[in-house]
């Protein structure tokens, strides 16, 4: 009902960062994509199967240094059903490996629409007295545009199976502040607002730690509105994206822990995903262990920006 | 690229609405229900054919009378990869029938993330040269709090496709007003400004019909806002969740449409669904014709209140 396993992991660790598993078939060795399109051919479930071989091996690479995946429900669904299952047989590897699996699917919806959404990612489906788990993530992301009717649903599936969400407040997108960042009738900004709604929803959801499991999502593109929220916001876990690719460093993001290094966990995709691809004359077979360097020198990269 | 297919349906059967299939286990007769535990079980798949079955009965019984279909993607996520391949065939289904179908997934995203969306629910997954339609609706749902970056890659697959897309804008829950309905620094509401996005996103999407293919999601159940924006927004087309089981009616609705009767889709989901449990001592084998004798009510309801 908290971040408190995440907490555990990232200390396990010493590493408080999550690899994104959005894997782009541009992104996977041509020795994984021609073995799946040789059993299943240039199919969505030949292009399923390559996905979920990849991950497999970046998880086996990785579950040791970082404590945390995020598989981008969107691309998966890019491959239909067939990818919608290779989600699912990820999120049951990393889990079996001891990672914590946020999936980042934004959902949003009210009452028992949205009540189906967490029991599908975070909780478990009732067929008329029989279990099953669905997707069962640890963590979802959420989209709270639609106010307290979209997020109760979850703050329930959360109390009842110690899951927790985190809700977009301040995205790390150029045209985030659209919206975000404007200026509502009490003088607050739209992602404070927002952010403030996370503090009260998270009030349900208090963890040991200090944090609810009720998250916010805050980039590492916007490092004064980072520092601005994690003062504001004391018991809310922030989840970082934007670090590398979309152009955030380790100072940008260093504004978004706590006095001991906690309360954020930083988001790396395409850098630990298509590391192979940056190291010269590298064996693609080798890309996990590309993957894994640049994950080490990620968390030193943070770490020492924390000091 | 535009609703003109949506509004050629409509003015082809006179009917301005939209059947959900949010299809609950709790809606679908017993005898559907046996047969499919019958072949796999009460697992994931056996719920899932469940699910197909019963909307296979309603698109039947419903093709003629209504124009479109919008399955709520929560209800099939929660039956785990097998209820997402439900939706896939319920999609195909209704679509080889000749409905116009809506996949409500409020998607929302970023960049070539939000792409993978649009591609997976509107347009073509290619697979290193290969195609393959992932789920192929013909328009989505989308929260628009990322701003243009989030819309700007959906408006570009419904271009390339002829497809369309829903933004939410003044959603029909009783919290929706906490964020929606507060004021920003221009004196505007949150509803309203994301409003006039869509009508400013529609201009690359304008159909012959006047409306483009960017529309708003704005709920029957706020009657005095639909009025304000169907005044304010006049290319952009409503789809108006909030009928029947929500509280709203035909005179709540009204206000939704033009002068001419267009602009916009009324959504009725449990009204439809479980009409067969409402007619007294009817034989749940007969779900369909109640069904579609609710549709028809329905229909004559409305286009009664716009006379």
């Amino acid at each position: 009902m908290s971040f408190d396993r995440l907490i555990d992991g990232i200390k396990r660790t010493n590493n408080p960062t999550v690899a994104g598993l959005d894997p782009k078939l541009d992104f996977i060795p041509g020795y994984i994509k021609d073995e799946a399109y040789g059993k299943y051919g240039k199919t969505l479930e030949g292009a399923a199967e390559a996905l979920y071989v990849f991950n497999e091996g970046l998880i086996d690479a990785l579950c040791d240094i970082v404590p945390a995946v995020k598989p981008q429900a969107a691309y998966y669904e890019m491959y239909g059903w067939q990818g919608v299952r290779a989600l699912k047989r990820t999120i049951d590897y990393a889990k079996s490996k001891g990672m914590f699996v946020i999936t980042d699917g934004k959902r949003n919806d009210i009452g028992t629409t949205m009540e189906a959404y967490a029991k599908a990612h975070l909780g478990i489906t009732d067929i008329e007295g029989e279990s099953a788990e669905a997707f069962g993530a640890d963590a979802l992301t959420v989209n709270g545009y639609l106010g307290t009717d979209g997020i109760k649903p979850v703050i329930n599936v959360c109390k009842e199976y110690d899951k927790g969400m985190f809700v977009l407040v301040k995205t790390s997108n150029p045209s985030s502040g659209e919206l975000q960042d404007r200026i509502l009738d009490d003088t607050l900004t739209i992602y404070r607002t927002m952010g403030n709604m996370c503090e009260k929803w998270g009030e349900e959801l208090m963890g040991k730690s200090g944090y609810s499991g009720v998250g916010a999502v805050v980039g590492a593109t916007y490092p004064e509105q980072l520092g601005e929220l994690r003062k504001a916001l004391p018991h809310t876990f922030f989840l970082v994206p934007g670090y590398g690719a979309q152009g955030g460093g380790a100072k940008d993001v260093a504004p978004a822990f706590d006095k001991d290094g906690l309360g954020a966990i930083i988001n790396s995709s395409r850098g630990i995903m298509c590391a192979w691809k940056k190291e010269e004359g590298l064996d693609p077979k080798e890309y996990a262990q590309a993957a894994r360097r640049e994950a080490l020198r990620m968390r030193d990269d943070i770490i020492s920006a924390l000091k």
